[in-house]
């Protein structure tokens, strides 16, 4: 990732037009953050909320022309269509069921599509959507973001080049306990209450919450389909309406057997997004919550510890890294913490208001003087065999 | 960090100029990235080479205006100072030797300053910086990036906060093994070859390059200065100039006692910065190599293991963090990939070029079916009472 | 069991007479250390094989009477009955088809019964067992010796005490790489033949593995039993015979839902026993592979990491462990090696022969010097305000 | 350790005196334990306290004759001597300032020994002890337990076997939390009490209590020793009298450079003895926590996780381990509580008396019943392609 190729090869960046995602929305601003990190985007026009004072507020807060902000996904799509400097992707962040429309849409408008998972709420809507995208040739993104990882990719990677071997078994977990409390099955306030609505959410919660990123994970991986299951699924709180786990039995290509088990009623779990692929040449495991490992057990050799760009990293998970090894991903998350703690107080000064005082936790000028002066202290008692020296 | 506050405030990002950093850098990269994570900065000129044909070819790629891209600083920020939309902000990534000039240089010229540590090379040039800032009034941030970590933040918060006690002692280790091979002790050629010249690195490289940064953790966290050290520095690889490991004891305020040991020759280690602080009432740890876990270890509890968001979390690492609890910062970098990846594929078939091959893994609608198709299938077994169902 | 509450009681040992685990077998080893550890225990007798030199050599090696060695459980039986200070207690530890027959006949002789799992390969066999320790009120202790650790206690003592609230979820998985190699699917030679003779082994090799000890553990830890399966067992190593992995989703009492996972040809794992339950107030995670820690996540609270005789420990815990806090399970073998090292020098000197030089790497006299002279160094540099001082 | 090498060559156990150890003491636990595991040694005499009667419950809870058990030093070396079957080596676990009386009377009396760390509070008397084991040529075992760790073994069998190089760096520490509540620095009650006066517990607590591990345990892999030492030691526990902390920087042969650090006030902290140990092809690090894995970090190739018994377990490691590769350390001690637990019960019935309820947690004929019929149940549920069976 360190060639800016897009602007390479286009000369600018490409010109987004996001569809949901305003205000409140962690999975809004993971797009707009994943969209700007290699700067190969620039959001140009957005529909942030059906509320128009709403969605011109957090438009503005974006830096978009108030021309460019829109309360209708249509509205929008003719507007930029009409435009010379028109958008040309749109990013699609909305309640599941909406993705269908707004996804067919944005391609019949002649944009290319990244999309949130699941990619619909039913099979017919799906099987539109693929034609769809094979007709018009637009590119269409579906937001599995655990692919994205570089040791998922290694994963990937080394499957394919078979050294696993012929893959044998698959287990695959995604645990959460984001709905184990007891007291509101079903809460219809919350940050994303559309979730509790099987008509906007779909068939299953978390089938489609979570189901869908370990299933996509278990094919990532091992680049075998799921042909058969025999599952499980269901609520354990008592009176919720959705379901809170699935279980399953897997039947895969080449023989392969697995296991697939999902909740959000684990009750203090985080995030547990767990794989472990086995071939006749070895074992892979895989883990969210500690996402710069991959743990690679040999037949007949020692465990291995895989990190982004150690000894051994393919070209997939290469490509896919922005650090050097031994700075797992997350690096330019802290990074970006100074400069935009730093910005904030920048831009208090100059607009003559005091900034939030969490903000000046950034290390200055008093502490790049104390830190020389170890320095300077340390080398002093060195040179003076180790003489006790005042910092 | 959900709103763009310097937006809010100035109406605009904030404009950066670019030293150093150029084609190859691993730290110039990450300042980017870092500027652009939260969308507070736009990069607006840049000296990126002393080479005008390679510092016109990065400063494209980053899609700088070419009269903007510049091969000396001083006429970069003479440049900039002539115009209304001059830069505001300086960014400073060269090498070591260099900050102090160019960092004197931006804040005379009235610019905010971001600056790599070390922060100078020598205790009068931080003198005079630190009081040239007084004057001034203006920003400077050195980027000790390990601070922006949220969990490092939530150490600092819980000591402030008297979560430990009176703190009693402290362990800071930094062991990398980038610099443990032995058959060329003192690269001239390989990525940043000036860190093997003192001349530029500065007195010492291994606490330059990461000494500092443990130092400066210790003071970050526990909020105490050292103030005597009682240490040893020099080479463990036969005739290497520079010095690859520094050891020292540490006293502190406040009686407090402690342990520094840093070291570059350490093989096959990654990046362990690792840090331990005691106080009356508990201790924490926290290992760059997993930065999304702090371990407190209360006096009378379980020990607990903290994450970013998780209960217990305070205002300031709460701030820091972009995620929900159990997503590992990092998470928006992988999901920068498949935006990255579509971008890619998306600009290939725009400019009628083909795209790199590693950009096609990201999920497609063919994906997004065999997704949907899943979720039906499951829950046709569970309907069924498990029977075995096709996907 | 810091009390020698047997010989309190009895006033002796216990006087146990094995059935099994000659030599070469682990299992065997395990028990009699097991025997050993708490001093409860005096072997008197023994059935090691069923060729007369073999057996003979075998328990000469365990300290045996001749006339107390036999080749026949019938013949043991008898003769012990026959005295005074026969055998008390049976330990079987023999291939699983003979469980039953030799349990039975202990149970009979007025023995009490230690097995191991499986405990019969037939249904109408343990039914008769059941049915035989009710009529004689004898002991019955099945070895599925995970339940003996201590974080396990302490799982099932929390999850008793009504910590974990009421159960909801429950995951269980028991992945072996021992069985993954495919040049020999079913080894005929190897350390323990009769596993891959289902007349001996039982209907299902994996099952009675390690399933066996995978529900059991639900069950020791929840205190539900599990009402229904729906499953699916085989083999994924191509022509092999015996089963080496099952799966199976469970209904449980109370409404409990859970997954099951099982393999043995999982290649290059080692011995992965993984539960984790979840309750209304907490999930609680146990894993083989680091046996002291127990991981408490609770539904509002830091998770937590669990040790023996930490904070928080149960009775029934506290009782099942011989260790300090932070010294884990282990720590007497560790200890155990000195003393048989020293004890193999001492008879070898004794014996007039030369020992195992692996045995001569206990710590000497000579260490103890090095090791008080350092500490007089440590407090003379320290006394000298930490002047260099040779040791 | 399969061959119980001792009895194969005398015929009989070694006979073992124990001095200490008595009612209460861990250590003493410890140490008969260890002398069980393997059954190379018979307790036949003891001093357990210098209280009469304490010393004769204790002894005959031991077992012991009572005419064996002493008050007593001398004498029991006295009556012992006098004896044909004599004890032939002496087990001291008593204060730290007896070690050398007690281990000198017991050498002069013909005794091999194994004593406990450290070794003598003062160098004349290491020396001495020096002097007399090389003059006698009996065994003198001194307990550093932490050598004993099967990985602690590979360790330092992959050092001598070069799998390091040549070794460079070494940084060891050994952090504990037992001594960090304040409101009692040097409690004159508590379990050891006499390790808080320095008449008996040696010049230094700190140092003695686990300093001296830490030294021994980098001797013990390295094969280097310290030569010399800048350090500091102290009390970090406001009017503790004794030493609760101490660092040193290590110079060692072969410039070699170190950093020692060692505490008993790191509130929270159970018992993290960790070392690293950096040779030019590679670095290893263990920690007693999880004293079943040694990490090995190789110059060029991933990191490793290296287990007992896995593949590239040296001799000396394997010899060193009683168990099967995934099994962490420990697996006989769990093992262990089924069998003291079912002795226990079966005890209590024996002599009328009620057992304790605690000891019924062990896996009866009833959980047999049901793991059979579970297996059962899998196995239907499989032959009908998954359907649902009951249990």
């Amino acid at each position: 990732m360190s060639l800016n190729q897009v602007i390479t090869m286009l000369g600018r960046r490409l010109r987004l037009a996001l569809i949901g995602g305003g205000p409140g929305s962690f999975i809004g601003a993971m797009h707009r953050q994943a969209s700007r990190l290699d700067d190969h985007f620039q959001v140009v026009s957005a529909v942030l909320s059906s509320d128009p004072t709403r969605s011109l507020a957090a438009g503005r807060e974006l830096g978009l022309d108030e021309e460019r902000i829109h309360t209708k996904v249509a509205d929008m799509l003719k507007a930029e269509a009409a435009r010379q400097d028109g958008a040309e992707v749109a990013a699609i962040m909305t309640p599941n069921d909406s993705h269908f429309p707004f996804a067919k849409a944005a391609l019949e408008n002649g944009l290319d599509v990244i999309c949130d998972k699941p990619m619909t709420n039913t099979l017919a809507e799906a099987e539109e959507l693929v034609r769809l995208v094979e007709d018009t040739g637009l590119v269409f993104c579906l937001t599995h973001n655990y692919t994205g990882y570089p040791m998922v990719r290694q994963a990937r990677a080394m499957v394919g080049a078979g050294q696993l071997g012929d893959i044998r078994l698959v287990q695959v977990e995604y645990v959460q306990g984001g709905k184990a409390r007891e007291d509101d099955p079903d809460p219809a306030a919350g940050p994303v209450p559309w979730r509790f609505d099987p008509a906007k959410s779909g068939p299953s919660l978390v089938l489609g919450d979570i189901g869908s990123h370990a299933h996509n994970l278990v094919r990532f991986i091992t680049g075998l389909e799921v042909t058969e299951v025999a599952a499980e699924v269901g609520a354990v709180v008592p009176k919720r309406k959705v379901h809170d786990f699935a279980g399953a039995l897997l039947r895969m290509e080449h023989g392969v057997h697995g296991c697939f088990w999902v909740t959000q009623a684990a009750a203090g779990v985080e995030n547990c997004l767990r794989i472990r692929v086995s071939g006749t040449r070895g074992s892979l495991e895989w883990m969210q919550e500690h996402p710069q490992v991959l743990h690679f057990k040999p037949l007949d050799a020692p465990a291995e510890i895989r990190t982004p760009n150690g000894p051994g990293t393919l070209p997939l998970a290469a490509r896919s890294s922005r650090i050097v090894a031994g700075h797992p991903e997350g690096f330019p998350d802290g990074f970006a913490n100074l400069y935009s703690d730093a910005a904030e107080v920048i831009a208090a000064r100059r607009s003559g208001r005091s900034a939030d005082p969490l903000a000046r936790h950034f290390p200055t000028a008093a502490d790049g003087l104390r830190g020389v002066r170890f320095i300077d202290s340390v080398l002093a008692s060195s040179d003076q065999n180790g003489a006790w020296t005042a910092c």
